[in-house]
């Protein structure tokens, strides 16, 4: 049986969403049982039904605000985003999915879960939709840290692509660092030592740098970046689409025309919605603590709730912590 | 009379589509001339017709490889893209536009034509488009430096603020540091540095952080951020933009259906073109050296490189140069 405890408080879409995901997950998967953290007024009524017999719900206190310096975090002992994961340092729970605040989830993990042997430091991983329909590419860190070390960058890339075959399926993922330009030598120091380590060390799948423009072509599985410079890049991926999805749709407003022109084409624009939805992909997985740690999109309906559910649930499966574990020890 | 070097070398349409613009920039504005760099046997036949009366043919030798080491660009004396930066440092000319090596260029407007006074580093500015039909954001430094101070970033306000009120007409535009979240405070230490001297010296139009994916929203006129980032950037968003057009065509082509809904919602869409087109904004500007530097995209046709010509000649008229130089002896 795994068990997995969800903080169910601190998203925008409310605790409501997150719940039909857990009873749906919970309906669908037998060997799978849950430790609700949350405010039990609010949570009592949402499984009130037929899903309680896996569902254990624990009422907590405050809820943690997107932004928290690590105290204040460590102060809210009775938050449900901190009894989460602090469950699974006790070993009450197998793995923590959160849509609550990134940065409490990423003290909390850090401080309460701690780093596995050997880890110089956790790294954020997130799957990106790319130019293949289906195809994922894994880039970590997008914004647990600030600065990187090459050393750093070398353990994202071994914990990358444990993730990319355990999780994603990638048979032998190719493995890049993510800089501004394609030959040896480019970027800032600690690319260059980065690239240099990967390849003294022979790291499997180590193809070489990679540039952004070229990252989401499908043909680049695990790409490593210091946390700042990753965060930078998320956000402009995900800016660009998001702005380019409003001109799409202020093209297709434009006048009663083009509004037929929808109608007809919008079979065609069906599938690029599905592949450009990262919503599939559940959210983002902090690799690298001793704990399987999910951190779902802050505005994650229950479908996008139910994926990142579904990747804690298939990381505990895997035992992927101890594959790190042994991957760092060598 | 503004007289402007231009190299006619290394880009990726070759010459002729360079020509076509010169020709009819020349025909279009009586009071530019042109110094012309290149290989004789290649441009006379180029501008054997009506436009000879402003534009000199130099010849030149070997072309600048789009990567190049800078000792290897000094030694490359009789290239075109050395002379074309040559004829500003000799005061032969007011300006220079290439289509040419960014690496060259960036090496050659530093080494010969040199900063500003006071300039610590110069940085490559770029307009990007945004969500707002004609409205641009303006982004520094987006590739010339790999690591850059807080007094650097300072400096790519100044000139940022000067490049987008006197080139773009913005009257008092914003002025944002580019990093992970909005709070002051946070970022990598250069920017949490730059934030507080922008604060202390009373910026004009300074207003604080921005993430990358609010950037393009049209309210964000001009946005700094060390080299690296910026390119990383900046690739970030032309390969997300490219990725979806691609989708976008792929979407329009997948049945007959859907090409019937493109010839009704084309008319959408054209608009959309328009507005993502990077070509109307002719290239990037490197400000901080003590001459005015255009680069022209690689693959510029003769409508970017108009452009970007006309970016050069506004930039000369409006004597940029001097008032960024201004700006630094406060």
């Amino acid at each position: 049986m795994v068990k997995l405890a969800i903080d169910m408080m601190g998203s925008d879409l409310g605790p409501s969403e997150l719940a039909k995901a857990v009873i749906q997950y919970e309906k669908e998967n037998e060997d799978v049982s849950f430790l609700l953290f949350g405010d039990e007024k609010v949570l009592t009524p949402l499984f009130a039904e037929d899903s309680k017999r896996r569902t254990e719900i624990v009422n907590t206190g405050k809820v943690i605000p997107m932004e928290i310096k690590p105290l204040d975090f460590l102060r809210a002992k009775d938050s449900s985003q901190y009894q989460a994961v602090n469950a699974v340092k006790e070993k009450k729970a197998d793995g923590i999915v959160t849509a609550g605040s990134t940065g409490g989830f990423v003290i909390g993990s850090t401080i309460l879960l701690r780093n596995i042997e050997n880890v110089t430091r956790a790294g954020l991983c997130s799957p990106f939709p790319t130019s293949v329909p289906g195809k994922a590419a894994v880039i970590l860190d997008i914004g647990a840290n600030n600065v990187n070390t090459s050393e750093d960058l070398y353990g994202f890339a071994k914990m990358g692509s444990i993730y990319a075959k355990e999780i994603l399926n990638m048979e032998n993922p190719s493995v890049y660092t993510l800089t501004n330009g394609q030959e040896e030598g480019k970027g800032t120091d600690e690319i260059v030592g980065a690239y240099k380590l990967m390849k003294e060390k022979n790291l499997p799948g180590f193809k070489g740098n990679c540039e952004a423009r070229e990252s989401l072509d499908g043909h680049h599985d695990v790409i490593v970046t210091p946390g700042f410079v990753g965060n930078i890049y998320l956000k402009a991926v995900e800016g660009t689409a998001s702005m380019m999805n409003d001109m799409i749709k202020k093209a297709f407003k434009k006048s009663l025309k083009t509004k037929m022109g929808y109608l007809l084409a919008k079979e065609g624009f069906k599938e690029m919605k599905t592949n450009m939805d990262y919503r599939r992909f559940g959210g983002a997985i902090f690799l690298g603590v001793d704990g399987v740690a999910v951190k779902a999109h802050g505005n994650s309906n229950a479908y996008a709730f139910y994926n990142a559910i579904g990747v804690a649930d298939k990381m505990v499966k895997s035992d992927i912590i101890k594959k790190i574990s042994e991957a760092f020890h060598d």
